[in-house]
C-alpha cells in the first residue's frame, strides 16, 4: 500500500459552478486512489510522510479532450485562414511529415513532456494517419505519465495527394495498429477525421470495428459553416451532420464530438439522447473564426460538455488558457445573444476543464474518494497586494495568470509525473 | 555622437497591414535617432561596435496607450463582474491604497520593470487620485526608461466615501502636481476619470488647465451600456457621451479616449473631426463583457485607433497578448456583423500596437529615419519544425506565442533598458 499525503490549500470542483476549498488541508491517496480531503490529518496516517506545499494551491489537474498531436509543430501559425484553407495550407502538409520516425519521436517526446509540465494528465488525442507514429505517440505519453486515449486518424478522401490513405490501407493499418496497442494508461480510440475526409465505406468499417472491439470514438462536428455545406453535399440523404456519423454506428455515449459550434436544437437533442460528448474548443473556434458554440444552452439542456485545446487551431496547450478562452467565448456568446445567456464563471469553466471529463474515464467529479489522484500544485503570482487574498480569489487569479514555473508538481493516476 | 548598430532580422510596420522585413540586416541609430535599416552595413559605420543578435527577430517595441497603474495589484481578479460593480468592489478600494507611499514605491517599481521587460516603451497611463503616488509612478517609469504620459486621476463624485476628492482638492492637487512634474521622458496628462466621476465644475476647470498649459488629455468613452445610461442621466443636455467632454474643452487632437465600444456613426464622426484618438482595449472589453468595438469600421472611416492593455480590466500587461486579443475581438466582431467586416490580420494588429501610436508622440510609423529608437529583440520558440520557417511566419508565431525569457533586449529612445 503506497500512501501519498499532499498538504496545501486543496481546491476542487465537485459540482458545476461550485468550488470546495480546504485551507491548509490534506489530500490523501492510497495506491493511487483518493481517500479524501481532510482539514486535520487522520490518526491512521500520522506516521506517513507528508508532501508539504505550504501555502500553495493544490487543485485538480486537467483533461484536454480534443487536440491534434501532429499539429504541435505549427502552433500559432496560419491563424488568418478559414478552416478549409487552413487545413490544406498548413495542417495536412505538417501532419504528412509524421512518417519520419526520428522526427516523430523528437516532436512527441517534447509534446508529452509539455503536457505533463502544464498539468494536463488526461487526453483524448488525434494522431496522424501513420500507424508507427501513432504508436510512438502513445509510448511517449505513457512514459510521461499522461493517461487517456489516442487515435490513428482515418482519412481516405479530401486530404490532397500527399496526405491520404486508400480505403483499404486505412482499414488494414487501423487493424494492425489496434493489434499493436499495448499500453497501461494510453488506450486506442477510433478516429475518423471528419465526414468530408472519410468515404462511406470507411465510415461503415470503422463503426463495425468500434462496435466489435467496444472502442470509444472521436471526430469533429459542425465546426464551420463551409464544412456544413460540404457535408450536406456529400450526404444528401442526411438531414444533419450528426446523422453522417450515426448511420455508421459512430454515435454513442463513448463518442466525443469536437466543436458543435453550429449544432441547433435538433442536433443538440441528438447529442443528448445518444449521450455523445460535446468538446468545446473555444480558442480554436476564435482563431479560425468558426463561431461561438452555444455552451450555456447545451449545459442547460443537460448535454455532456468538456473542453479541448484543439492545438493547432488553438494556439496554446495550457488548459488554464483554454479555460479562460472558454470564459471569453461565453462572454462573446452573451453579447451575441443580446445579453440573454449567462457567461461561464471561473468556477464553471474550471469544472468543464477538469471534473466534467471524469465520467468519460469512469470516475466522479472533484477529489471524490475512489477517484484516481489527478492533481497539480500551483504557486501564486508575486504581485504586490493591498490586502491578503482569500484562497478563492487566489484561485481566480491563478486561472487567469501564473508566473513562469508556477506549476510546482503534477500527479497523474497517483504518480508524481512532474516536479521535484 | 553615440552610434548603435543592432543586427538581426529587422521587422517593422511602416504602413497599416504591411510588414517591412530585412533578413540579417542592420538597424542603425545615432544619438538615439534612427538612421535607417540596411541590408549591408554602410561603410561609414564599418568601425562601430555591432550588437549582433544572430537569427533573432528585431522589431518595434510597443505603445500601451491606456492602462491604470494602481490596478496592477488586482490583475486577474473580479473578472465575473460588470463594469460599474467591478469599479466599486475591486477598483476603487484597490486604488485608494495608493496613499501609502512605501507600498506605492514597491508596486510601481515592479510595474515599471515589468513594462520594460515586456517591451512596452511608450505609455499613456492613469495613476490614482493621489498627487504623491503619481509623482512616484512618474519617477519609477523614468528610471526604468519608459517614455510617455501619466495623469493624476481627477474624480469628485461617484467614487464612494473612501476614494474621492472634493472639487477644490481635485483642482488644487492637480495644480500642485503639475508644478512638481519635472521628468525628461515622462510628461503629465490631464485625466478626468470619466464623466460619471467628475462634476461639471471640475470638468470645466480641467479643460481650462489643459488649454492654458497645452497638455494632452485622456479619459474613457462609451465603454458599457450601463455607463451610457448614467451619462445620459447626468447630462440631459448632451445628445451623446462625447459631448460631455467637448463642451468643457476636453476634446481635441491630443485627446485619448479609451474603449469607444458603443460609439455609433455620429460619435465616430465627432472623434474623427476632432482628431481624437480611440484606444481599443480588447482584453478588457472581453473580460468585463462590455462589447466589441467596431475597430474595422473606425479604421475604414479614418479614425486614429491605437491599443491599450487597460489593466486591470485587461488581465495582462504584455502587448503581444493585447495584440492577439485585438485580433480575437475583431473576429468576434466579424461573426456579430454576420461575416461582413474583416478581422484584423496579425500585421494589422501589430501596427495598431506599435506604429499607430507614433504620431501621438510626434513621430512616424515603422523604423523611419528620424524616429527615436524603440525596439525589442525576440528569440523564437524552440518547437520542433517540419521545415524552415520564413521570417514572416516566425513573426506571426512570435506574436501568438513566446517562451519565457524570449525577449532578449528592449530599447527605448535609443537607450537599452532591458537585457544583458
Amino acid at each position: 500500500m503506497e500512501t501519498r499525503i499532499i498538504k496545501g490549500n486543496i481546491i476542487s470542483a465537485p459540482e458545476f459552478g461550485k468550488l470546495e476549498i480546504t485551507e491548509k488541508g490534506y489530500l490523501i491517496a492510497v495506491d493511487g486512489k483518493i481517500k479524501g480531503t481532510f482539514q486535520k490529518l487522520p490518526d491512521e496516517f500520522s506516521d506517513c510522510t507528508i508532501e508539504d506545499y505550504g501555502d500553495a494551491l493544490v487543485m485538480q489537474s486537467f483533461a484536454d479532450m480534443h487536440l491534434h498531436a501532429p499539429q504541435y509543430p505549427m502552433l500559432g501559425m496560419g491563424m488568418d485562414m478559414p478552416l478549409l484553407d487552413w487545413l490544406n495550407t498548413y495542417t495536412f502538409p505538417t501532419e504528412s511529415c509524421f512518417k519520419d520516425n526520428k522526427f516523430v519521436r523528437k516532436a512527441y517526446h517534447r509534446l508529452a513532456y509539455e503536457l505533463a509540465a502544464k498539468g494536463t494528465t488526461r487526453v483524448c488525442m488525434f494522431s496522424s494517419i501513420h500507424r508507427e507514429a501513432t504508436l510512438i505517440l502513445m509510448e511517449e505519453l505513457e512514459n510521461a505519465g499522461i493517461t487517456g486515449y489516442v487515435g490513428k486518424v482515418n482519412m481516405d478522401r479530401n486530404g490532397g495527394k500527399d496526405y491520404q490513405e486508400t480505403t483499404e490501407e486505412s482499414i488494414s493499418e487501423t487493424v494492425k495498429w489496434l493489434e499493436a496497442c499495448n499500453f497501461e494508461h494510453i488506450k486506442p480510440m477510433i478516429t475518423p477525421r471528419f465526414t468530408p475526409a472519410c468515404t462511406d465505406e470507411l465510415m461503415q468499417e470503422l463503426g463495425r470495428i468500434a462496435k466489435e472491439k467496444d472502442l470509444p470514438i472521436q471526430s469533429h462536428l459542425s465546426e464551420n459553416t463551409g464544412e456544413l455545406a460540404l457535408v450536406k453535399e456529400l450526404h444528401p440523404d442526411c438531414v444533419q451532420y450528426w446523422e453522417t456519423y450515426a448511420k455508421y454506428g459512430l454515435w454513442n455515449d463513448k463518442t466525443l464530438m469536437a466543436h458543435c459550434v453550429w449544432s441547433d436544437a435538433r442536433e443538440r437533442k441528438a447529442i443528448k439522447d445518444a449521450g455523445v460528448w460535446a468538446v468545446h474548443c473555444a480558442s480554436s473556434n476564435e482563431n479560425l473564426v468558426s463561431g461561438y458554440a452555444p455552451v450555456r444552452v447545451m449545459l442547460n439542456e443537460g448535454l455532456n460538455v468538456v473542453l479541448g485545446s484543439d492545438i493547432a487551431g488553438g494556439d496554446h496547450l495550457s488548459m488554464f488558457k483554454n479555460i479562460t478562452a472558454a470564459i471569453r467565448a461565453s462572454k462573446a456568446r452573451r453579447i451575441m445573444d443580446d445579453w440573454k445567456t449567462d457567461f461561464l464563471t471561473v468556477e464553471e469553466a474550471f469544472y468543464l476543464g477538469t471534473s466534467a471529463a471524469a465520467p468519460f474515464f469512469g470516475e466522479k467529479p472533484g477529489f471524490t474518494p475512489g477517484n484516481s489522484l489527478h492533481a497539480i500544485v500551483v504557486e501564486d503570482e508575486t504581485l504586490p497586494m493591498v490586502r491578503p487574498l482569500s484562497v478563492h480569489e487566489r484561485f481566480e487569479r491563478c486561472v487567469y495568470r501564473r508566473e513562469h514555473g508556477a506549476i510546482l508538481a503534477v500527479y497523474s493516476e497517483g504518480r508524481k509525473i512532474f516536479g521535484k
